[in-house]
């Protein structure tokens, strides 16, 4: 059974009898379901009755019922409205479009608009790279999806993408004081994705692609990269690549390994899999099994697609063949970016002796965490609710905060290393153990420093 | 010679020695040139200097030049840097995106984003029309252009229009509380404009098209209004034509005239002129010349592009044949969306007696407004500086509020009928007079009365 979680957080208003007991009764009723109550508020009070608001996290909709059937059960309690304080977190959207110029009068007008905007109109139409000083391109960026591979719900669409969008947008902001704009797109056509892209370019600094599903996301990207004279970055690719590889930084300093040494499998072919195996390469990992659904792609093997071609030429040097349990044994690294519960003890117990475990599916790892730590030395997964989350928090915003700083056209592989190596430094030697390999997301310091490095790397470039 | 503007604001420090009159001997200089000092301030003082900052609206470059080489050829003073306010404004954008939710700590995180926003993705996929609670589509606008016609400046590019649309999402805030982002499409390509509006729509609650050339500007409208369903307006047409017919309503109530009884002649036959005819119809005018390049165009003549035709056969009934300026004579009312200085003094005597006179091409108007008046009972331009500005920021923030507000999928022209009415009511009996037929922007009245017309309307029509 799930734990309660934050994300599902209701708000039980009840009428009781006006008794001396009343209200803990109630407490205790919807504690006794397994919530866990955050707050308990009299709304109203008065000889005849009570209005008292629980507030609670729960594990889901199941869970809500079973609190409404307790407490209607007390005697003389009854249940009005259960709100849902996600749900209301979420009504009108959370993101506003704000002006950063005040219009007081009739100067501020003629002046943020007509007749003196002309002027700025005609600076950026004889010099357009005035652009970046003169408009929102200075600091703003796309948060580009098609809604084909949301989270863990799969094709949902750009509607029912824009919570995760705009959500992420939030993180921009709050994190690294980008400014981030969702662009949800009905279509799932490569062609039209990249049309548009370009089409809105002018308005942007860089574009961030977003759940969108492999391997149109691979074309998607490459295209933009070449045809685009601002930083296009896949999130799911490069995010997840740089927080893992920042993740790794820190994991070998606890078992004292080198990155060149360590044999590594990755689970997973996808988008973040590729992205993070190219990472690990970059990052100097020389001995790394790629495993699919069919087993460890063979090395010099030929596929359709072309990043599969790319792995067969890039992996398994050694020329293994065999399933992704087979890899596993003796292996010093598994990371997981694939389904859930594809390991067993045995697995683990097969590992070299101080195994890093990075089981990233979510909400269900590869392998249940605890199990996994009973047996490897390190182990970080893609949840909250565990130590050492993978969470691509941690790159994006100041990836972007530093290729908006740099003026950057082009992102480079020196650049997710160094973002990687970035992060791995926010964990400082007295702080570092087997439990605490990456820093909070709400640690400050995590995004100045990815973005001081990006500056760095891209002038370094130049 | 124009006059100085505060769109032309500029800030000249100055080096003065430390004298009694060293400031008013700057400030003097300045105004000498003509420039209208806004203020005076003293930044830094010593025994052996001042530096001052004088902040003045100038006409254009060549006089910021001339205020340089008057200030510096006084004795002891020297202009260091001269800022231009305009621009100091425009840097870095007029827009920010911002959390409308604060993300404090991991609860919030789990709310704003996962694992809980993936139960409001759910509910937005299980059902579409959610969106419209749930995301930013509720309170949000695309300002989409392609740069091709901005201002008086023609076909800039979209990095060039940037400022105005940011300008624009910045009116939409101020004077309504509509969340408005700017798209600025680098393609002229008509079909590809509408495929990327139907693309980008999830995200928004309407589309507000600006600034794009005719006839483009018509086919794209009227295409995206047939296939999507999110309201959509072009407001160099519909937002010139909605507060163009507030004006004429309160200027036929001064010299009391009948809509149905006047003779009307529309000088350009483009975007904007187009809409005004059809509106003019839409509110009861009968007796219209619509007049183009060419003259007046003939009742029931072949053309080749569709609005023309349309013009065609729902103008000039009478079966004119002749001049603009021929049409002119005996007119009771001329409005001008078109080019400078068509008509001359002549003209206006022409005209019927108490003509109305709307001569809004800008900055140069059709007829020297002062020569009108001398002859008109009423005229109007699109020019701050005199009376009865015709300004689009009257209709557009109110008519999306009420789109919005009233959830709704297309405009009508009951709608732009209404929203006239609601712009000519805020001028109340009292006030209406032939210098002010039209409220002024700053009304806070307005917006809301063009918002609750259009729910009012939209009610009707469901």
């Amino acid at each position: 059974m799930t734990a309660p979680s934050p994300g599902y957080s209701i708000t039980v208003r009840v009428s009781t009898p006006a008794t001396f007991t009343a209200t803990s009764d109630v407490t205790n009723a919807v504690a006794s379901t397994g919530a866990q109550i955050t707050a308990v508020d009299v709304v109203e009070s008065s000889h005849a009755g009570m209005t008292v608001d629980v507030s609670c996290n729960i594990r889901d909709r199941a869970h809500g019922d079973e609190i409404r059937a307790t407490v209607d059960a007390l005697e003389g309690a009854t249940v009005g409205n259960i709100s849902d304080r996600t749900f209301l977190m979420h009504l009108g959207g959370k993101l506003e479009s704000k002006p950063k110029v005040p219009l007081r009068n009739r100067d501020d007008l003629s002046r943020a608009y007509t007749p003196g905007v002309a002027r700025v109109c005609q600076a950026i139409a004889k010099n357009k790279a005035d652009a970046r000083n003169l408009t929102i391109k200075r600091n703003t960026v796309a948060v580009v999806t098609d809604g084909s591979a949301v989270l863990g719900l799969g094709d949902i669409g750009p509607e029912a993408a824009m919570p995760v969008m705009e959500g992420k947008a939030v993180l921009f902001k709050q994190f690294a004081g980008v400014d981030a704009w969702p662009v949800a797109l009905d279509t799932n056509d490569t062609e039209k994705i990249i049309d548009i892209c370009k089409a809105i370019a002018p308005a942007y600094g860089g574009i961030n692609l977003e759940d969108i599903s492999a391997p149109r996301c691979f074309e998607i990207e490459s295209r933009l990269r070449e045809e685009l004279d601002i930083p296009v970055f896949h999130d799911d690719q490069h995010g997840t690549a740089i927080v893992t590889q920042a993740a790794l930084i820190n994991a070998l300093k606890v078992v004292n390994k080198n990155i060149g040494d360590v044999r590594i499998v990755v689970s997973g072919v996808g988008a973040a899999g590729t992205a993070i195996i190219k990472l690990l390469i970059a990052s100097g990992a020389t001995n790394i099994l790629a495993a699919g659904r069919n087993g460890v792609i063979e090395h010099g093997s030929n596929h359709d697609d072309e990043h599969r071609r790319w792995l067969a030429s890039h992996t398994n040097q050694e020329n293994f063949k065999g399933s992704l349990k087979e890899a596993v044994a003796g292996a010093d690294v598994f990371i997981g970016v694939s389904a859930p519960d594809l390991l067993d003890e045995d697995d683990m117990k097969n590992m070299n002796s101080d195994a890093i475990v990075f089981a990233m599916s979510n909400p269900d790892p590869e392998i249940n965490p605890e199990v996994a730590a009973r047996n490897a030395a390190v182990v970080a997964t893609g949840r909250s609710d565990y130590p050492n989350q993978i969470n691509n928090v941690l790159a994006f915003p100041g990836f972007f905060r530093g290729l908006l700083d740099a003026h950057s056209h082009n992102i480079t592989d020196q650049m997710l290393v160094a973002a990687a190596e970035a992060i791995a430094s926010c964990v400082s030697a007295d702080e570092l153990n087997p439990s605490y390999i990456i820093p909070s997301v709400f640690d400050a310091e995590v995004s100045t420093r990815v973005a001081d490095a990006i500056v760095e790397t891209a002038q370094q470039d130049t």
